[in-house]
């Protein structure tokens, strides 16, 4: 059991608690239990910025709210055999986005791979979560979301792409599969809001102001004014390497919609709308799956047994640290919770009338 | 035209030249045609470390060495309709590439999307072009190639990756056309080497000693000590997603064509293998390519004429620049070629009989 001295819950209960939850507030109960299990599967992976932790406070009131429609007609356009695009009908992302990856992985199954691009739709998560679904039909999964301008183009303080998330996921054999999930900024967004909850100063290189100087105190961040860095920091440094992988995002998710560029878009005031893109190839339209495995295998051993920099324990592919530590101790002694999530939870129970019954 | 004191030559002539030397070496016509395109194509965008500067040195070396078989028997498997592995028979790599590629597109045109793995082929070059012949067809192109282990893994010193370049090229309208062309380390090996001849100091972040620290005389790097960093530097600052990615570009090169992870591979002497993959997405299997076009350059009009840095004339998306200043030229003006280079070339008439017309 790893250190962490939090109240710990229960994930299988979590996650009939979250989608009774939601049944209650009117979302079906089939999607209801889709968007429960992801939410559920973050948290078991340490990734809490994406978990429970969002239930009321976001998916929940924007339920509540209607800017999510509980009961969207996802529309289809497939004009190639192995490419689609979906609107989502201001859907909850993740239900939109299982439905979207499903189909990639439907098209790889026949042709060997599969794409699809969704509109329209709503927050979808953690990216990973996505390409983890190919991952699970032996295919290398790929995911990737838009989010609203936050991140400097090089060379300029100016906002002008999200964080952009991709992920990449592949299996392997006996080791944990390999999980890439990434912001193409240098931190998330959410790194500098943890950095100011806990009234730390950040390391230089990760946002900049209006004058492209670094801020190290998130409290003197001003909002609208500079950004986050893009992958690389400086142009010396590859920071035209991180755009370019936001910008790749950026296409694929908007303007491969016919939408235009995120920082070109109207927005309609109360609305969130939120942009994928999805694919998944098959391992085994290359070689058989076994042998596959079996490298990915002896890789991650390879890496696992490198000799370390001092300070360092082990050395990780993507995905082995979530899978070998993190994964193992949540599902065995409970997830851990923050006082302020347990009691966004608790208020939740209240309202909907669902037993708050986690532990 | 830029500020650039070296001799120039005309790209047509050098094109023609390049063929006819290779011809000379044994080279069949065709794949001689194929081979000095993409040579001279580099030197015109500007990237002269995949250009003619290597002809002699490398590629005609190669072929009289008999590294490189310039009849390759290139078997192909294809397991499903969108994907196939390629055995390259230690071919000259810009001529299995190129068919590779081509085998992709033509997948693509029939099902959407088309991916292609290679493997026992020999360098292919700058690994944009590849990327390029997709978007030429209105696709979005990737290619990628696994390099010798050179670079390091986070929380270690040791070399356990290549600089792995991973290409995306994307077509725009009116706009010269997205092309990211990117090592998944900080900076490609090449520009040490760079810094070295220029006798220049490397900002720290490039390279690290056995013990993890920065090296910042290109002189004082022990070779097979330490190494490159992945791209992001540091954990904290996000050598993780640059280490992925590279990850990402060995196991869809090697280890989907059941081979080794590089570090593990065993080499025969003398030989220099080397593995690929490429995918080509239709375009117009999501949304119109008129429409996509139109939003491309919006995009690329918009980040243009963003507010810059003191310092910095233009900010540019990935390929904008060599697109509107570089190209144009060089198409116009002629080549740059450093004097060593001339000298080659010189040699390489002298060596194989063609006349050197290349003024």
């Amino acid at each position: 059991m790893t250190t962490d001295a939090r109240e710990r819950f229960n994930p299988d209960k979590l996650r009939v608690f979250s989608s009774k939850a939601m049944q209650k507030l009117g979302l079906p109960k089939e999607d209801a239990d889709i968007t429960a299990k992801m939410l559920v599967a973050c948290d078991l992976r340490g990734v809490e910025s994406h978990g429970v932790a969002h239930l009321g406070s976001m998916y929940c009131k924007w339920i509540k709210d209607g800017i999510v429609n509980v009961t969207p007609k996802l529309e289809t356009v497939s004009r190639t055999p192995t490419t689609a695009t979906m609107d989502g009908d201001r859907g909850l992302g993740f239900v939109v986005g299982y439905r979207a990856m499903s189909m990639a992985i439907e098209k790889a199954k026949e042709y060997g791979s599969g794409f699809v691009n969704v509109t329209n739709s709503t927050h979808f998560g953690a990216t990973a979560y996505y390409a983890m679904m190919a991952m699970e039909q032996d295919m290398i999964g790929v995911a990737m979301t838009s989010t609203m301008p936050g991140v400097v183009a090089p060379g300029t303080a100016v906002s002008v792409i999200g964080t952009n998330p991709l992920a990449i996921s592949i299996p392997a054999g006996k080791k944990a599969p390999f999980v890439l999930d990434m912001a193409t900024s240098v931190v998330a967004a959410g790194k500098v809001q943890i950095a100011q909850r806990q009234g730390k100063m950040m390391p230089e290189g990760w946002v900049v102001d209006s004058e492209g100087k670094p801020v190290t105190d998130p409290n003197k961040r001003v909002r609208g004014e500079g950004g986050l860095l893009p992958l690389g920091i400086t142009p010396a440094l590859g920071s035209f390497k991180g755009f370019g992988l936001g910008i790749t995002v950026d296409i694929l998710t908007c303007l491969l919609a016919g939408l235009d560029f995120t920082l070109l878009k109207e927005r309609e005031p109360g609305t969130n709308p939120s942009d994928f893109f999805f694919g998944a190839i098959r391992i085994d339209g290359f070689q058989p799956i076994e042998l596959f495995k079996e490298k990915m295998d002896n890789m991650i051993e390879k890496i696992e047994s490198l000799p370390t920099l001092p300070g360092v324990k082990k050395a990780y592919v993507a995905g082995g640290y979530e899978g070998d530590i993190v994964i193992p101790d949540r599902a065995k002694n409970g997830i851990p919770l923050d006082p302020s999530v347990i009691q966004d939870l608790k208020d939740l129970s209240e309202e909907t009338g669902v037993e708050f019954d986690i532990k």
